[in-house]
């Protein structure tokens, strides 16, 4: 077995332990565009595939959260209407961030999936016991990974680690069923 | 003849007997853009190819319909301005909302059409006569669909069925004629 | 030579006599994105080179307008600031707008250059002394113009059309001076 | 050493002596969309990356300066949350604007770096001790400059050059130990 298939073994293997999927806004659930406007105007782009994936981790049991160093009304919506367990904006350190959500829900390390695109969060990623770059993230940050995404933050990046993950967990024709979805 | 050309022809034979043409939003009719401001703000991002190709439908007779689980003013400015046949918003099962317009329309199955890109699309999919996942559908969606269209939501996904299915039904000319358009 | 180099050298011989250059709106000097927020927001995307490259048509003496079947805020505001000669937003039938526009400026046909993307643009362009589609145009309507552009609607298209115009009459070099601009 | 690599080691050397990188806004802070809508709404879009970029080159002792020639309030709120140290807007001359920078800093030509994209930046680019061209700049631009990025503007480019330029005066790795992030 070559390096690539024995790394994505040990990602899939992790997965099994996670029960709280944590990421950043900026680069993970949108493309890492900031859209400033006029007044305190700020969008936010994100994906409806990706929001469907929070659903589905919810669906499997897994708690999700979001950690980020940037404030804005768009990503509290977001969180509202995706009914994200976590919510950390303005996180200075993402250290801190992350070590309070394990300490209010009792989760060691190993049982937290982290998502990141840039340098600030490579400390976090390697604590976690599992770290996900997005195709997007810088070499840095890809370097130090479990794995990273084939889709691009923003495009179904959040989505394909849901589906990972709820596959790895033998989860995902549960998760539909229960939903009310089946496929074939 | 190969797998491919005799799905593709299937697909043209079904397209035939439709009259309505129903579609999800996000990710169909866009990118799948979620686009999030402050207040209640929320932008739609739409192709105008794709509204052009809305208009075609309608001067070809075909009946064209939304069916989407989110809801906005921008959809319901789109619709509006294209002249929508039916808009359902908030559609929590869209299955409910698909039997709806067909026992309000008195339409069979055979004679609906309906595009989508996502999981919870799949019932509808498989109960309409003729289904199309968008290229950027999830890979679940493409496997089921009768056709998988070359352009992606929001990008002229929505004009390539409309073309498809006017062709099918030998009404392309006539409507370019009656719109005043002529190719050569 | 071969026919496409014909075709070019015809597009270039033709593009000498042209002193006008029309042009729709959503799809070519945007990516024919359709942005819908609340109450009547739309956002246009123009892009910063197109812009440029129309002060570029200005310098060397070129007409250039806006013929669009929409209308905004948007388009009104962008055709200010790059000082539009003519503006026709709303325009049901583009070729009242188009015979118009000649009308008044007294110009024939062959000295007018159009930009167009879709079915409704055809019949302008077939008048047009010189069509161009952009990269993103409906096949139909790369089909019937003398030059399909490299750069698609909104990244560049009308600045590449732009300068091909500006090289034909032998005004580049003179124009960039103008301007106080220099290349080596 | 063939001349792509013998510009590469010269452009490395150059970018030594640099204390103040300067940027053009449309088409390098962004991908060079003008996003208009009603009344004075103007949107711009950022990247998060090149956002870190900035941060970056800031920790390591460089001034970072903007000169455009359009005017927003988006560019306003970026350029104070990321603590540029100048910020000329509705710089019709650009020269006059980078002369006055210079001037107020007492900082030599070969001190200073500038990213450009069109035809209005060649001739700052050639004063400028040191000149990028983001990969989507006009050719003749790309032509003329020390450097052209491997990202496009909008989506990295800015943060790629300022790691060229960390890298290059050695203090990469000081940077991030003194912001507090590590990297293997």
């Amino acid at each position: 077995m070559d390096e690539q298939a024995k790394k994505l073994e040990r990602f899939q293997k992790k997965l099994k332990k996670v029960r709280m999927l944590l990421m950043d806004v900026d680069g993970v659930l949108t493309d890492g565009s900031i859209i400033l406007g006029t007044g305190d105007m700020e969008l936010k782009c994100f994906n409806v595939q990706d929001g469907m994936g929070i659903t589905l981790a919810r669906y499997g049991g897994i708690k999700v959260g979001i950690i980020t160093g940037r404030s804005s009304e768009a990503v509290t919506r977001r969180a509202e209407e995706l009914h994200f367990d976590v919510l950390f904006q303005n996180a200075r350190d993402k250290m801190d961030a992350y070590e309070e959500i394990l300490s209010r829900y009792d989760l060691p390390d190993r049982q937290v999936c982290f998502i990141g695109d840039d340098i600030q969060d490579i400390a976090v990623m390697e604590k976690a016991g599992v770290s996900v770059a997005v195709a997007n993230a810088r070499q840095e940050v890809r370097d130090i990974a479990d794995y990273t995404t084939k889709y691009s933050g923003g495009k179904g990046a959040v989505r394909e680690v849901v589906e990972e993950l709820l596959i790895a967990q033998g989860k995902w024709e549960k998760v539909l069923n229960q939903m009310g979805l089946t496929t074939r």
